[in-house]
């Protein structure tokens, strides 16, 4: 009998080979577990805080609940549960839109928003903003890059993958870039575009000045565009290492380059300090894009009609929070530094108890929400995963979530050099129970490597 | 010296020749008036209830406000301006939640709404539902359609364009549907797919069952899977049309076909009486597809993480509203009706007043929020319109916009027969205001008809 359309035998194999490791086998695997309801699991797949017991930021909550309710705005008992900032507030916002939240916005997003959007980056990176430009708003980073990314295969392009440097602080080492392209091209590949992720994910490093430099000259030699995935901008845990946008690093290295090089930068909400995953709102900012292209970039767009218009007040809130002197200012800046100094903590105590392992080494995680272990699996733990039909990260990982209830992300599922291994965990978990994570971590991790063999020969890095 | 990546010239004829009516020429041209500020646009090119001036539903609104603002369940005078069942309501829809409206839920949706959507289905249609299913949540049907198709296209599938019926009230005529397909494959085009609309847009029908019994024997025969765009089920103007789902329909048909035929079914909070356009949120449902592609899908969809999740709230509230005996019944109903009776008034008032220009004929509308008139241009009109390289309906369209402010989509936007001319409107504008529009789009029509020569033969319909 013939094939219908949707049976599994007529899906195209490129969407059956694509993997996704965030939500693959040990996330599916922990939800049955947590079904069965005989471990607490602990979800350190994604970096989703609220999930993981963060409060919400008062005042943005506050806005946008009232942009809900606008009824509430004439009822005369609305300032007893409202301070007045948050009212006025709303009210703004609410008068930046076509009929509130439920009206279609523009694709780009509501013009009010944009232009805050446009002088936080201008304030930002020193830059007056190009009056031709305003960033977009759209429904979270995830789903823009990965329509970017198609709209780019598209265009014939492919993507091709690169190894992060592990004893250079997670670094990318330009030369190693130009072989790789060099390659591919050789194979009748056409290469279009580069992503970097700064902060990192999964690798938790902030990317130099030099660095980012030799990035952007790269690209500009490759005729590349640069897409600069900065969600993780205000997730800085150290201050030797602060975040710089490639925005500004391409500006400061001035004309000819700081004209040509193509960069879409992203930003979101559900990251920073706010970790407003559930709200689904970002925005993402065009350099060097020709106008045509960006009218060809509107149409399509246009097909899904508008970014969710609360989130958009949430991205307008977060690149313009309150300001000293407001009432609810010193609430926010207590809220915001409690949730930002705990991360601090919280990377120190992660990185500092994968470290007391056995065959395990961290780099400290200088940003972002990641901690991205190397595990050294002695061969007899590779051997047995072979014969369980597992990647050995995977293999490892399992046994860290049956024995542990600790949900990660095996490094093979973002990609890793040949015979090396990591996992993937945030540094998400609350505060307090951090110390209890990491040594129920170390248990199991210290017994693995006894029950496969620990004397076989790494030496510490 | 050579293109990069995101230059005009390097971009794929298949992204610049994708056209998008609804937001296209007349959009511009509408949305470049505005800002001069010269004119008042009535922007009927898109359906978005409230940027025309339709409040919220209070219940709704203030259930979405309270998750939004968790803090304030805890606030003694929450009760001073919020009501009790809507707090109840509330605290039930942050228990689904695994952290508030700020976690990222599963990709699919927060599994206590999708239990909803399937007891509202189920309702609906009189067929328990399968335990095995639940419907998925998404952020609006449009995104969801279009990545559903082009998931199709990844399949190398291709969509044939087919004409609906005018004189027997938009229905669809199986034969030609049969003629398409069987031509398609003859040119060697693989065609996986069947998209219907109903109610309809740009058109305004419901379909019969008889029909729709038609289209679910033909999608069998030639294996296609059916896309059922039902997001206007709600919106019904005419007691001897009512909506049935396609879902009953092929239910109701029995086996084998009922076990056969596989079907997406798709609905919105941005239709229906409560036209929550911006907030972003829907819900599909699947029929008869194999587990191991809903994995697939499940894969995929997981790389936007999340639908966002006070739009699940709102569908979770849309397909199950106050209940008798409630405290915000009385309101919610009262609100509900008053919108709903209205949109039908003002479908009578549009077809009515398009029926009596000259040159006009125009079905009326049954469902959705469209009104569809077949304009009939004098072959002057027509010669006119190809002197100013346009096409004869997007010629009249923006005469139409600039005469009265009037923003419509020409019926070339969705494709119609050779020779043939529509426009769309929605029947959206305050009903106080629309006789107005119709006179002052009556006037327009009456003078162009009679300046470029209304007197050619044509007959009235
Ligand atoms: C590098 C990176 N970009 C984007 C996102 C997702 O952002 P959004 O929630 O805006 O889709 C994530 C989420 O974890 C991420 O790690
Ligand atoms: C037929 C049809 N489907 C879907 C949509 C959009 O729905 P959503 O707002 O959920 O994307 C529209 C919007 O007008 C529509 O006309």
């Amino acid at each position: 009998m013939s094939l219908k359309a949707l049976d599994y035998e007529s899906l195209n194999e490129n969407v059956k080979n694509c993997q996704y490791a965030v939500r693959g086998e040990l996330y599916l695997r922990a939800s049955e577990l947590q079904k069965e309801g005989k471990k607490q699991i602990i979800f350190t797949n994604v970096g989703n805080p609220h999930a993981l017991g963060q409060k919400p930021l008062t005042f943005p909550r506050q806005v946008v609940a009232l942009c809900q309710a606008p009824f509430l705005l004439d009822n005369p008992n609305v300032g007893m549960i409202f301070p007045a900032d948050a009212i006025a507030r709303a009210k703004h916002y609410l008068s930046l839109t076509s009929g509130g939240l439920g009206a279609y916005s523009d694709s780009r997003g509501l013009l009010g928003v944009r232009k805050e959007v446009a002088e936080f980056i201008q304030r930002r990176d020193g830059y007056p903003r190009l009056t031709s430009f305003l960033g977009w708003l759209d429904s979270g980073s995830s789903a823009t890059v990965s329509t970017l990314l198609s709209y780019i295969s598209l265009l014939g392009g492919t993507l091709v993958p690169y190894y992060l440097e592990e004893t250079d602080n997670w670094g990318l080492d330009v030369n190693n870039l130009r072989q790789s392209v060099a390659q591919a091209r050789s194979q009748g590949i056409t290469v279009r575009a580069m992503v970097i992720i700064n902060p990192g994910n999964p690798t938790g490093q902030c990317l130099s000045e030099a660095n980012l430099r030799e990035i952007l000259k790269f690209c500009c030699d490759e005729r590349l565009v640069l897409l600069g995935d900065e969600v993780y901008q205000q997730n800085i845990y150290q201050d030797e290492r602060p975040f710089i946008s490639s925005k500004k690093v391409l500006m400061d290295m001035g004309a000819p380059l700081s004209k040509e090089v193509q960069l879409i930068s992203f930003h979101t909400v559900s990251k920073g300090y706010w970790g407003e995953c559930g709200q689904r709102g970002g925005y993402f900012e065009m350099t060097n894009i020709p106008p045509r292209t960006v009218e060809e970039i509107y149409k399509v767009a246009s097909i899904a009609l508008s970014p969710n218009v609360s989130a958009q007040i949430f991205m307008g809130l977060m690149v313009s929070p309150p300001k000293p002197g407001d009432i609810s200012y010193d609430q926010f800046v207590r809220e915001s530094k409690g949730i930002l100094e705990s991360l601090r903590r919280r990377a120190r105590i992660m990185t500092d108890g994968f470290n007391s392992c056995k065959n395990v080494v961290c780099n400290f995680t200088e940003g972002a929400m990641y901690s991205f272990p190397q595990i050294k699996l002695p061969p007899k733990a590779i051997q047995a995963a072979k014969q369980a039909g597992k990647v050995p990260d995977v293999f490892y990982c399992l046994k860290l979530l049956e024995a542990t209830g600790i949900s990660t992300v095996p490094g093979s599922g973002f990609g890793q050099r040949e015979g090396v291994f990591h996992l993937r965990t945030t540094i998400l978990p609350a505060e307090e129970e951090m110390p209890e994570i990491m040594e129920s971590f170390k248990k199991f991790n210290d017994e693995f490597m006894s029950q496969y063999g620990d004397n076989f020969g790494y030496s510490r890095m």
